[in-house]
């Protein structure tokens, strides 16, 4: 019987597992893939998604939801943002009122603008919800690399209960009591590194990148507060340590489908190559949209939304950013 | 007659007066390397710090400091932290009183704790002094690759001239009245960025050195505005911009100090194989003093130090930084 569920065998989802089951606990892991499933139980090895590391005999893939859930009492929704409320109308009915599901993705929800949190909350009203993020690239979990990482919830009890059963000598976690926060500093931050991988693929530098995240730190920092969030997470590990992951690791498919734009690939070349889902896409139309409805200045989300979808050459874009006339450093 | 002098050819002051020259403007370079002399105005290249990039025939390269500033309405010191003091008691009585001095160096006095811009007044009080700062690898600037920097002083008239002299479409100059933002933030990143280059020579990932770096900025911001800079200005180019630059970038002399450590090099050793000043060292050195004497908490800075100086193993030292218990997230 399993301590813990994932929905969906994605690659920090397998990451963690592989982090709990080494703890001793027993994970399951569902996912729509049978080859993912069939990989996990007869390779011991999710080929697809972390290669290379082997997965101890304590996890057990499934693909049926209801027999991977079992009764399990925290359920960890480790599926693209996208996916988040179909999989609650599909789970909310087999999970007991006492289990925890946690949250691992990062976005909004297109059309609606809702934080995940309440995506599931609307879906599932009577579970704790707990949001986990922060600078947490999967294949360098996988192989016990120190990473420190923030939960945080409505129910703080619930988020210290997931603090308890994740952390360890080298995943550290953190409870940080701004939900908002964190989740928008997770959802924004994959704009801004689609946008730096852009400008990387064009072959601009460091210097350039280093600017275009000093002023992408101020469109979340702007976006967050108005929606509800704190200064000082943004200047935390879910904020600005995210940021600076996403933007400069090759880990983080977001820079890497963004080089490809800049290199003047398509933006369907680009998901096409990177294979996973570039939340950053999605994130840039929603938060286009929600920007214009609150009335908060976005210039790198602006840019950035011409260059997927209106055509907007890439390099003419970024060039926009930097050559604006401002004279005088204001935030 | 040159419009600007060049004291020192390193490459960041070999990158600015390349961009000069491309405007039109005449620069002199002083060094007190004849070498660098040599190769600038016979093969038009600073091999030892700016190779294959060609030198305009409008920039001239002395040995003698009285001829290469002439006169000059603008000089730059473009030489490491420890020489400014020494460089100042030199052409005091050369310059003339309206003359601007620029200062691009990163760093503050070890033993009197004093920011840059307060030595040089010491020594040349009557003359405006401006400080430049921001994410400039010199390599990518002498490239044209769009850069922003930022300009201040106490004279902000002076401060405006220099932005004048320096902008163009590629490379971005913003004022900002926070001297003391601008100057701390330069110096403590170098600290920041060696120990993230040490993490990195260890073989920590991505997930380790953003938390490192989120740390830093905490730690420029603890510092920072004991000493009377403002939050904002650590929110901007010279704060998390130049941290970001400095913590990612190969071109980054004190990534790569830090990279040799990590690995197991001596500090000796790691600065031979950098072969330029590494002001992180000394910049560690002088807040670990600085932070003491003001009662701050700096515990990269803190470890560093011990790593640098007491032979703490670098493993073990960045492991405490991972571990330490807090468990609530507060920056």
């Amino acid at each position: 019987m399993a301590d813990v569920t994932f929905i969906g065998g994605g690659s920090f989802g397998t990451a963690l597992s592989i982090m709990l089951a080494k703890k001793g606990y027993n994970a399951n892991i569902w996912d729509r893939n049978e080859d993912v499933v069939r990989d996990i139980n007869e390779k011991r090895e999710n080929i697809k998604y972390i290669h290379n590391v082997v997965m101890p005999s304590n996890i057990t893939a499934f693909s049926d939801l209801k027999d991977s859930i079992g009764n399990s009492k925290i359920v960890v929704l480790a599926v693209p943002s996208h996916v988040i409320r179909d999989i609650c109308i599909r789970i909310k009915d087999i999970i007991d009122k006492e289990v925890i599901i946690v949250s691992i993705a990062k976005g909004i929800e297109e059309g609606s603008s809702k934080r995940l949190s309440e995506v599931i909350e609307e879906e599932i009203p009577n579970n704790p919800i707990v949001i986990l993020s922060g600078p947490s690239h999967a294949e360098e979990v996988a192989l016990d690399i120190p990473t420190t990482v923030v939960v945080s919830s409505k129910n703080m009890e619930a988020a210290r209960k997931i603090q308890d059963l994740f952390i360890t000598n080298k995943f550290r976690v953190y409870t940080n009591e701004d939900l908002i926060g964190v989740e928008i500093g997770g959802a924004v931050k994959n704009i801004i590194a689609l946008a730096a991988g852009v400008s990387d693929g064009i072959g601009y530098g460091d210097n350039t990148k280093a600017a275009l995240m000093t002023r992408g730190m101020s469109e979340i920092i702007r976006i967050g507060i108005k929606l509800g969030g704190r200064q000082e997470t943004f200047s935390g590990l879910t904020g600005i340590g995210d940021l600076i992951v996403t933007c400069t690791s090759m880990h983080s498919r977001n820079r890497r489908a963004g080089i490809l734009i800049g290199e003047g690939h398509s933006v369907e070349e680009a998901c096409k190559e990177v294979g996973m889902v570039v939340e950053g896409i999605k994130a840039c139309r929603a938060f286009y949209k929600l920007k214009e409805e609150l009335g908060v200045s976005m210039p790198i989300t602006d840019i950035l939304y011409k260059v997927l979808f209106e055509d907007t050459d890439a390099k003419y874009g970024v060039y926009e950013l930097m050559s604006r006339n401002k004279k005088d450093e204001i935030y």
